[in-house]
């Protein structure tokens, strides 16, 4: 067990405009908190970078509160228990939980869940965490893909898209990635086995998404909105289903741009859905049994893109939201 | 029974350029038909006009094919069986089911359903008919309103709307209507019960739409799309349902102006959903059962608009474009 002298902790300085910059964060120096009874005091090994983040950001009213000015900023990590006011804990746990962007982590023990050590811990923050249930939820409760159908997924190399796809293709769809370059693309069809992987980036886009969907789409799964969404949206079967998870292209937008006329939903009687992960706590248990295995046997295939020390944070949100990064964005803090 | 020396039948002469007129159609005389094995003719007592049959004048693809050029114009009959190859039918049966603007059709036997005599025959080209198991279908596989809840109802003195509204009002939601001037309004509300209706060509239609929901809408039940939609989406609650049954608003339209921005349906976790009734044939007999009884005991409310002789049918159509007709929309044939 280490232990730091001080807690360093980084708080938002201003509300961005646009794409955040390391400038609207700064880090703060505090005691190491104590912990209470029920409480729990961790030192945090991974935090997890997300595009929801983005939200928080922004005082514009969402189904989350904004940080505030002056708050520590929103994420969820994986932490070692420093300090356990709880029987359900003792030092040297590892939980997954602890929320903020901190070295150290005071928390409400009924709010965290002990992580066995047999997958890697920052793991609990991806395939087998929050993005993984994402998936697992949309394509469950939403998307249903079946045998012979076709379903399109954004964000492909993601660490939503990366599982959504997957839970398609065992489930005997035709599936085909959307993803921001060459190097995605190739990951998601060799490593990530989906059948094609279009490059939202290339000229050609659109006439290449027709051409690896002969068959239309049936499940569209939704991470990025914008000129992707209006190509996609054409293309959707009857019947189709749109699994809403997230438009990250308009995440530092101030305005949002007009979407589709909504004729065709009527038409084709397609359901549109929107997911947020807190919605479903039950799955967690449920995703995990289930996945756990698949990632131990590598059936289940995942990247993660590491960026080393709390401080570069602010910055790997940044790319976040331009989509340099590549696979699931974890900042290995300690 | 009644017969006449020839067939009078509505054929399309030109696809409309926006509203439909009169000279898009022309009425032409042949024999009346003759019915071979499982085959019955009737004579029209009822036309139907509904605002899908725009999209049959249309060369553009729909979820139903186009009349052709010199095709008998498609809606839907109550008629009286003349002549039946068809051991269900005999001379005199009153059947719904035969299509055709025309005073005299020839059908398939199992394309019919013989109806009852003790609701007036036209009420199956309404409250009884396609209108209403759309509402219901609506209603009960999408919207599925609860109480205590705001479901909104456009086109509310249409003959979906008016049943669509009553449903949700027994299922205990405070329900609002919008239509189209002061008496439909009126109508709305002291005769079919709704708790509110709203002008929508009123200059304060969006003030007094979210005065009459202080609590937002949960579910939204769209005939009309246009003005009415883009005021009704940022009034959508959290997990709020929205029944795309229809958007007449642009029926008449060549290009389909954009939409929403769908950034809402995630954050809010709503639910868009189409509907056309040729879905839901199990729902008809279901519906007959429930909403038969309502009918005889006054408790379920309905308005005809009656249209006087065939050859009216093209002005009609045109003028439930514009919301014209005043309740449901029928032609008297005979």
């Amino acid at each position: 067990m280490q232990s730091t002298a001080l807690r360093h902790a980084i708080v938002l300085r201003r509300r961005p405009t646009g794409e955040p910059s390391a400038s609207d964060f700064e880090t703060i120096e505090t005691p190491i908190p104590t912990a209470g009874t029920g409480e729990v005091v961790t030192r945090t090994l991974w935090l997890s970078i997300d595009p929801y983040q983005r939200g928080r950001l922004s005082a514009r009213k969402s189904y989350a509160p904004s940080v505030e000015i002056g708050g520590v900023m929103e994420g969820e990590t994986v932490g070692e228990v420093l300090v356990s006011g709880d029987p359900h804990f003792v030092p040297g746990d590892l939980v997954v939980g602890p929320r903020g962007w901190a070295t150290h982590l005071l928390s409400k023990a009924s709010t965290l869940a002990k992580i066995e050590r047999t997958a890697p811990p920052s793991t609990y923050l991806g395939v087998l965490g929050m993005p993984g249930v994402t998936a697992y939820s949309g394509m469950k409760d939403i998307g249903q893909p079946k045998a012979g159908e076709t379903a399109v997924i954004t964000a492909a190399s993601g660490a939503v898209g990366s599982v959504a796809g997957q839970l398609a293709k065992r489930a005997g769809a035709r599936v085909v990635g959307i993803a921001g370059g060459p190097a995605k693309c190739e990951f998601v069809v060799d490593e990530l086995g989906f059948d094609a992987c279009v490059d939202h980036r290339a000229a050609d886009f659109r006439e290449a998404l027709a051409a690896a969907c002969p068959n239309g789409i049936d499940v569209y799964f939704e991470n990025v909105g914008g000129d992707v969404q209006a190509a996609a949206i054409p293309m959707l079967n009857t019947f189709a289903r749109v699994v809403m998870c997230g438009m990250v292209s308009q995440y530092n937008a101030a305005e949002f741009p007009p979407g589709p006329n909504l004729g065709f939903v009527v038409g084709k009687r397609v359901r549109i859905e929107g997911l947020i992960v807190f919605d479903k706590p039950h799955r967690y248990a449920e995703w995990r049994a289930l996945a756990a295995p698949w990632v131990a046997d590598g059936s289940l295939r995942y990247r993660e893109h590491v960026i080393a020390g709390l401080e570069n944070a602010p910055a790997a949100l940044a790319g976040l939201l331009k989509g340099d990064n590549f696979g699931k964005l974890v900042v290995h803090v300690a």
